[in-house]
């Protein structure tokens, strides 16, 4: 087999995930003997129809900008595939002479690299296939973290911010806003570091992880506007009853997701109705990993390093394993790349910890917060009010 | 009377709305006559309750705060005021020695200007009202803008060409972003551009000056997807039918406006029934207004001179009149501050011009986009596809 490389986006796409292009792509070119360096167009769609983009000729002042581009510089796709379709993937790396693959995605793409390295051994194909961790969600397991996090993180807790500070000086007013993450509070939970330069921050936080109650929200909201006027809630788009069934009703329904209506318009619906106030929602929604003036450089550094790592790893010889940050110390902040046997991340969730929820269940933690801080890369411009 | 000078702001914020503040500040402390510079604590509520901030004595770095900071820095008030609210007014003017009266808004706030300068003659105070202008919906009269504007512009700019790149590497997918502006569609426009850069930019644009025809709509999506896979749609929060309804359903009512349910939604879902196509809608809302990540230069600049401009002008004994903007050239762009009679101001909304909006209603002009394009303080940054 010849020495081309491949790369596979996966999933939806994070402020990050073409810096993780970047930096395969700063390793590859500096080995010669790959003839090729491939994108796979729109994902493993791509890849089974043979779809390739050569990445090797793209000159390096378009390659910086890969750096500040969201979405997928090479599409993406989120296809459940069938063992067939694996199987056809191992005729077209060989037929290609593709002999290392990165995979980029979060869980359904890690999935697929630990399938799709099972069946290149079973086919004795000499293939190395390596995962780069790439969720806004945070929700793949083992590693302290994954790119695109970091990013969605300070989105939500300088947007809430500005948010705070713009309702602090309005009449009675409940402003609700939707935060990413169905299943995973990580995103909702980061917008409590929106009060750390001088406390400006929401007042209630509502996490997937705990049961929503509906009744006790406006509690929540009625005792908070006896003491003030401007509220801010920060709410999943994933709450559930505590049956478990979503707070809002499913819209329509596609082969692999269910699609709900908006959690904020619902939540501020109920205080007008219930207590007779004010109130609105707010759903950055896509904006929310799309953000290139709020991307975290730390995000982006470590989303560089996720992608020359896994290049490094492959080259190497190593297979069947994402890449993962471990962190050995938060103050100062300092993580290390690692390689995780990719049986340890395949389809499993990495929800928010309990020490990391408030007791009532609509707050943080001060050790959420601690952990959650460095990844923000630096503090929120510091605001002002003349009216306390 | 003394020489007392006090600002009152009125409306929902903007991003530069303390940027103003900034400029009065600036301006005032530069005359020791005034014995006090007053900030009327959340608005002519603050006013009538003579419940006054003393901004005198904020320290010069925390002023230079004020031009990062969203919201209202001293608090605002929506309030309709009644005849016997302005003699009232008259009366804690004389009481309090303030001579000069600054109150910076949009539309409600210089009829507030207009009435108040009126009953100070018919007293025959000799106190100096001027209003600053401010609004993120561009909707005021004879001033070619107004300050928080470029911020919102280059806020719906930004976000919706990030949206585009990110639905680009996207499977077929529908995005619909609500922008703000309920009678006026300079925001809803302002996202063409997006595309000045690199061509990246929304599919269809619906301002509230023409009626929507939701088949029209469907009809306009359905050719889109027969060329392309990620169409990102950008509608007015305002959008009415033929009839001049609304095309959402109003959720609450209070004394002042109706709230309707989210547009976004609406057409998103709309997608969704009639196409059986993916969609989802955003609605980032008060983010729109407070992001000062993508606040624009120019607009901060200008809101800075506004600011001043009013309190020069009070202070030369003019009465009764905005401030506004005369735009001298556009390229290179100038612009020189005017003074505009307040009656010619008062209470009229300014919406786009048929010049600006594309023959098929579903789009903007190129004069459109000269004109706005000064206005969001530079260039988007560049991004990269390396999938066309």
């Amino acid at each position: 087999m010849g020495d081309n490389l491949l790369i596979v986006h996966g999933g939806g796409p994070t402020a990050v995930i073409n810096a993780s292009l970047y930096g395969v792509m700063r390793e590859a070119l500096k080995h010669p003997e790959l003839s090729h360096i491939y994108g796979a167009r729109n994902g493993t769609g791509g890849l089974l129809k043979e779809d390739f983009i050569e990445l090797k000729d793209v000159p390096e002042e378009k390659l910086e900008l890969l750096l500040q581009t969201p979405g997928s510089a090479i599409g993406t796709s989120r296809d459940a595939l069938e063992q067939e379709e694996y199987d056809r993937m191992t005729e077209i790396l060989e037929k290609h002479q593709i002999r290392y693959v990165l995979l980029n995605g979060g869980n359904g793409t890690m999935d697929t690299c630990g399938k799709l390295s099972k069946a290149c051994q079973a086919k004795g194909l000499d293939v190395c296939v390596m995962g780069i961790p790439k969720t806004m969600d945070n929700d793949l397991a083992i590693t302290d973290h994954s790119p695109g996090f970091g990013s969605a993180a300070r989105f939500i807790a300088q947007s809430v911010k500005e948010v705070c500070v713009d309702v602090k000086g309005l009449p009675i007013h409940v402003v609700v806003v939707e935060a990413s993450g169905r299943n995973a509070g990580w995103i909702t939970a980061a917008s409590a570091l929106a009060a750390d330069e001088d406390g400006i921050g929401p007042d209630l936080i509502y996490l997937p992880e705990r049961p929503f109650d509906e009744d006790k929200f406006i509690e929540d909201v009625k005792k908070l506007l006896k003491k003030k006027s401007g509220i801010v809630v920060v709410a999943s788009e994933g709450l559930t009853d505590k049956d478990g069934k979503p707070i809002v009703k499913p819209i329509f329904k596609t082969e692999r997701a269910t699609y709900f209506g908006d959690v904020s318009s619902h939540l501020a619906n109920l205080v007008v109705d219930r207590l007779g106030y004010k109130a609105r929602g707010e759903k950055p929604g896509l904006i929310g990993r799309a953000s290139i003036s709020l991307q975290s450089s730390v995000d982006r550094e470590e989303a560089v390093l996720a992608g020359e790592t896994a290049c490094k790893a492959v080259l190497a010889g190593e297979t069947g394993k994402m890449v993962g940050f471990k962190r050995e110390s938060t103050d100062p902040y300092r993580i290390i790349p690692i390689l995780i046997d990719i049986d340890e991340v395949m389809m499993y969730e990495k929800t928010m910890p309990d020490e990391y929820i408030n007791e009532e269940g609509n707050g943080v933690t001060e050790s959420f917060k601690e952990w959650c801080r460095p990844l923000i890369g630096g503090g929120l411009p510091k605001m002002i009010s003349l009216n306390d």
